[in-house]
């Protein structure tokens, strides 16, 4: 019978496949090193799948540290200069050990000297598996942490393929040594061999997960080239930061760096997994999601919390065993509402440390997706939905669900388009107050590109921009993505009313009631013009707009007139 | 000593039964079936409260399922369609099976199938008492879950009632079938006699429940007529909905069944007991809550949140047995600071599903209660507030903050409509941006009905509505309620300043200034126009408005001088 | 080695001792009576260190109850009338016994009948230590509360030193009577005798907490008057509000009492320590902060909460033991991310009830500061800063993140000042709407003072404030304010987006749009006033500004220009 429903609810052959490895990934533990790693990843850093852990390793570390594919501070460089707290955000290319502390420290003295200097870390340390790997070593199949003894396992292997430990050697701890100055050794000078851990120095001993989190890059391609391939992602956020000209422009260092604060994820793995007690309990809760995924244009979080699945999850996940991995936290775990980690981990049944897999929107509903979604690459995407929702929704409520999600989001795109062509009018006509007398140029490497940009949310100078820019700004980039992310996360007044299309209404009545407004004023000072003695109009004399050609034409109407006047008169 | 406080407290015989059945119901186990559901919907419903449980759960469905008392897609039906989600959202009217599975299944068959189709809800399941009623009946009675014992007994009771059950026979376990097919069936057809279940079908076995919920209709009677009988209630959350003009208007289908996604509680007791755990613990929680009651015009979550209940509950909830009943909470629970649940759900010291039996302000504050407040319909209402709060504050301080409550309302409700007649003077001189010119009609079945519309919300098109329109329907829809909300909910940032008040005098100052902006630019246009030459002045000659007429009086009067000129030159 | 580490570290021994102490404060249990509460507290007291308990209480009570050292409804209390809630609010001044209760009773006899009129205060108070004095004093030493038995010994110290307990007698209980009768009082008369304590009461036994929270007075002393003496603190929290014109001014009472609900932490010590189970546990926890530090103007809650510290307290908090004192927290109590509590109580390792000793920039950031961020006061606090962040983080880390908020704050400061010019100049040239002809005068005791005050946010009335003057009190007392707070909680959205950085920069582009709006509009009156025939040009008249100067100037060109054409015509 199962077998029957199966036939009914999947059409193609290659969905049922789908159905069956979903279900399989629910009830087997993690695979081999790099079963969990898209064959996109191998074939783009040209290896095969029977690759060593070192092979891959240094594969993807070297294509991890190349300024020719995403690695470094970028093409916009020139722009702008590191400040102090750079070097935390982006070690790799800033940090440098601090010169103030000349000592050379064993594995023992770095605890004993960080115990009474920075007791927090320590503290952090010793309650981390990595303090304490006997810990797990010793548990019971039984207890829900069991799979990480596999873990250890596999570390161990990495690390003897790389030479690093001997045959038969094990790992005694992972200290501080290893991530700060090298995996196993023994002592490190702090003045010259600190290191500050990018994500690659995690991944040496975790090859699996860096390769899953790197792969990113690969799965993200999208066909009609709505965003560079790879992008949005993780794996490469820092370089979306670094390449956006308003971030390289703004004179206001600090300001700017506050967006690197979130953009850290391709540089670290300490992002979501707080050093130094490195948690997968706290990686698996939604809050680790959500010191970036909140506000005014990425309100994931709060769109999910107040769904039913964050409101169950905030009700009941204290009854959850939250180390249960999550392949197994329905069954094991008692989890009975998604997290954040549940649904975009997941991926035809398994879960991985890619999270955009899925993805179909992107960060911005456009035009250029919406007009797209029947292309295989979406519909397929759409399709590994299905199995995800499928979880714990019927087939056909899932599919009405993820239809709901688009048509909801086309109307958004449209609303927003419509007020972007009153707007670029409204800049056309030249009518923008300040537009001619007062709009200084925004700083290289930004440009302007027609009213609206998103520079307008950061910088401000004179009348550029103006009120009804920002608007426009905050109306594609906050109203428009909150009305999409509140469908897509189930929170109704996320896209209804509180946030989304309320607020996109709010923006259109501005919009349009602006245009209306300057257009009035604009015909006001053309009838009030046009009553000048002569001399005094020179300064309309501006050919540039339509409507002001019309001006001029009006203009020289009334000159004719009143020359014919002056002949009559003068005739009388 | 305790009877000569009483007496010093409770002036009217009345007040001091009250507090008595307060003082029994917070001790006392729950009574009888139907104790708790009020004698208002007895009569509303002709029966005695000897009435069997089959006959007031045949009259309770009747109503519930009559298109004349609130059932149905309503009396606007005609201008909207349905879409695939809708029929998630009101199973009673757009609900069928799926066609693309045609099997008929046992109940082993069908937890079988589902095991591996939609593992979530089977978890969900196993983890209820539905899916293990043995555990309860096994539970001692020191227990805090031992009260669900008698549930059980009841539910029986019910079902041997309706002839469901045989004597004796006993309820095995309620599986899928029992709520999809039919309580007690053997098998069903997955095609043709699968139902998701409304709020009868649970009634079915839990006739008080749902007495107790359909009895909003009856105790919510406004006496000034203030809102529609039974409304605004959980009870009638769906008509609400379909009845909304805009909501039916509207072309964005997605958009209004986003506010249809809270509007089921009329539909289904799921909102609140989640499907498929039904956990009652989560039911006892804010965040159940938090779903729907929390945004723009509804923020009662964010304001109690942010209040002293709140912040104990965050604080010290983690340390209550929330397994204990409401009755029970502050007792056996060690429940030290209110929930939603335990203030709204209390009337007379006993707790019930009917949630609005001490609403005064309803949704929206306005006039029309705030004049009507010493009524005895009203005041009554605050008695039972006030017994309410006692239970943890002296009746002194409850007085003190519930006349708090109103007059700081009744604030809010001035600014709004001193508000209201300065737009309106606006709209009736004809003054806003492009009201003569650009004003396109709300499509049907929405109306316009003066300036400001709840429909300027979620419906634009031209200079429909204006931005001082959309300001007054956030003014009096959102900032007035909430700065109500939050008074109600003792959050103090939630109605001076960040919410509520200091968003009215926002609101406020924006529509003076508007009118201050607007009338100056009339004043220049209109002398403007006088200086134009006569025969460019006739796309004034428009008489619609008081204003208008006196321009033209004074364009009559300047014709005049101009025609005496004439007269004078020529004779000269 | 560690002691080459602190030199390199520390480059004065004052820096090395305070890292001594903070080291020791961590491991050392709370010291005797006095030893927390600052020596600038003694000497404003006139009191040597060495005073016995008696003498302390005495000259501290003194202080918090003498109106000339911010006790009672302060200088403007003539404006404003009391509310019936106002007696809870601020019970010193304004609380009197209910009349209606007319018993005196003993301590038996008020548990009794107050769990039969408010059983949640009987349930609070009976979880509470108050009401099992035995349960602490039995805990064995392994216990994480065991710190408590010396709480117990020093408050019956405290009590002998003043007379209330005889020499050997132990405190049985603390009862209702002993905070709203008298300490160890055997019965009271609830007519006349019945108290509302204020923090005077509870300072009694808690001489030591009384002596630190009052302390802020003595230690928030700005070296360039940017505040008050003694504020922005707990301890003068209410004189804060009765002191604010506004406040005073308002005739919506209710409203006004809002801003109270906050700020009665001068009045109270059960603002955070919730009567009647008065929960340390509760006390340590960022909820408890939360009331009051939300919203608009103080949002440090939803900052720490999107932060890495509050994300990491809100996954892994349930793992840690709260009942551990906040110099334990870390090491005993698992604690592995900072709250509120951790860093605003500690200064120099040790934690007090004194929460301003850190402060620099204040409640809001102003030029002022900015100006003397180097003088030592506000050095010294930063010291004292780097000392609380590297419980967790290195020196270096510390030292670039307290600059990033200060640089990124001064950059906030700078778009606010550059829009007050702008608003100044629109004021100065009285060209904001309405200014002339609808411009009330604020109540006593507010005043104007120049455009865009605090009381904006609060009170209209015709045209007063105006829309551009709301907005630069939302930039100067929310964004910049919200900047700030992001950056000092570590949240970027709160800094760069979301709130602060992109706020300002949309209120900037309002007032320059404004300003650029305005001036044309008046431009444009300007010529068409010229262009009226001369007997309609009186009401220009006024010679205010130097726009109308010139305007004037040109009127008079006009008339010179007719006078002559009459000239000209009569000669025809």
């Amino acid at each position: 019978m199962r077998d029957l429903i199966k036939r009914a609810r999947w059409s193609q052959a290659t969905a049922a496949i789908a159905i069956l490895v979903a279900a399989l990934g629910m009830a087997i533990p993690a695979g081999p090193v790099r079963s969990e790693i898209p064959e996109e990843t191998f074939k783009a850093l040209g290896l095969d799948k029977s690759a060593s852990p070192k092979e891959l390793y240094e594969a993807l570390s070297k294509r991890y540290n190349d300024p020719a594919q995403g690695a470094g501070p970028g093409s916009l460089s020139k722009f702008w200069e590191p400040i102090p707290i750079t070097k935390y955000l982006n070690p790799r290319d800033f940090y440098e050990p601090p010169q103030s502390v000349d000592v050379e420290a064993t594995r023992t003295q770095c605890v004993e000297c960080h115990t009474s200097t920075t007791p927090g870390w320590v503290h952090s340390w010793q309650k981390s598996v990595h303090g304490n790997l006997d810990e797990i070593r010793t548990l019971p199949d039984s207890d829900s942490r069991a799979y990480k003894k596999a873990m250890i396992v596999e570390v161990e292997g990495n690390l003897r393929s790389m030479g690093v430990l001997g045959e038969g050697e094990a790992l005694k701890e992972v200290g501080c040594i290893d991530c700060h100055i090298g995996v196993n050794k023994t002592k490190g000078q702090h003045k010259t061999e600190l290191k500050m851990p990018d994500a690659a120095a995690c991944g040496q001993c975790h090859v699996k997960q860096f390769g899953e989190r790197e792969s990113e890059r690969d799965t993200q391609t999208w066909p009609q080239d709505q965003w560079p391939a790879g992008r949005p992602s993780h794996a490469l956020s820092y370089k979306a930061n670094v390449e956006t000209a308003i971030w390289a422009a703004m004179e206001q260092r600090e300001v700017a760096e506050g967006c690197t604060f979130c953009h850290t994820l391709q540089n670290t793995c300490n992002s979501c997994h707080t050093r130094h007690e490195f948690s997968a309990v706290e990686a698996r809760k939604p809050q680790v999601c959500a010191m970036c995924h909140n506000g005014v244009d990425h309100n994931e979080y709060e769109g999910y919390m107040y769904s039913k699945h964050g409101t169950v999850y905030q009700a009941r996940g204290d009854t959850w065993d939250w180390n249960a991995q999550l392949a197994d936290a329905m069954d094991k775990g008692g989890m009975n509402a998604p997290t954040c980690q549940f649904c975009h981990m997941e991926y035809q049944g398994r879960f991985t440390h890619n999270l955009v897999r899925k993805v179909r929107w992107g960060f911005e509903p456009t035009t250029k997706i919406a007009e797209n979604l029947s292309h295989p690459w979406f519909e397929q995407r759409k399709e590994a939905w299905v199995g995800t929702c499928t979880n714990c929704h019927s087939e056909r409520f899932s599919r009405s669900y993820l239809e709901f999600i688009d048509k909801g989001t086309i109307d958004g795109i449209k609303v927003t388009e419509d007020a972007k062509v009153v707007l670029t009018k409204l800049y056309e006509d030249g009518l923008l107050p300040g537009q001619k007398t007062n709009r200084p140029t925004v700083p290289e490497p930004e440009k302007e590109n027609g009213p609206g940009n998103f520079f307008n949310l950061f910088w401000h100078k004179g009348n550029n921009p103006t009120v009804v820019e920002y608007e426009f700004a905050e109306m594609w980039e906050h109203h428009k993505i909150k009305h999409f992310k509140g469908l897509a996360h189930m929170n109704p007044g996320g896209y209804t009313y509180s946030e989304g299309w309320s607020q996109l209404i709010k923006s259109a009545v501005r919009i349009n009631d602006e245009s209306t407004r300057l257009r009035d004023v604009a015909e006001l000072r053309s009838k009030v013009e046009k009553l000048q003695p002569p001399e005094k109009r020179g300064d309309i004399l501006d050919l540039r707009t339509p409507a002001q050609k019309a001006a001029l034409g009006g203009l020289g109407g009334l000159l004719l007139l009143a020359g014919l006047g002056l002949y009559l008169r003068q005739r009388r």
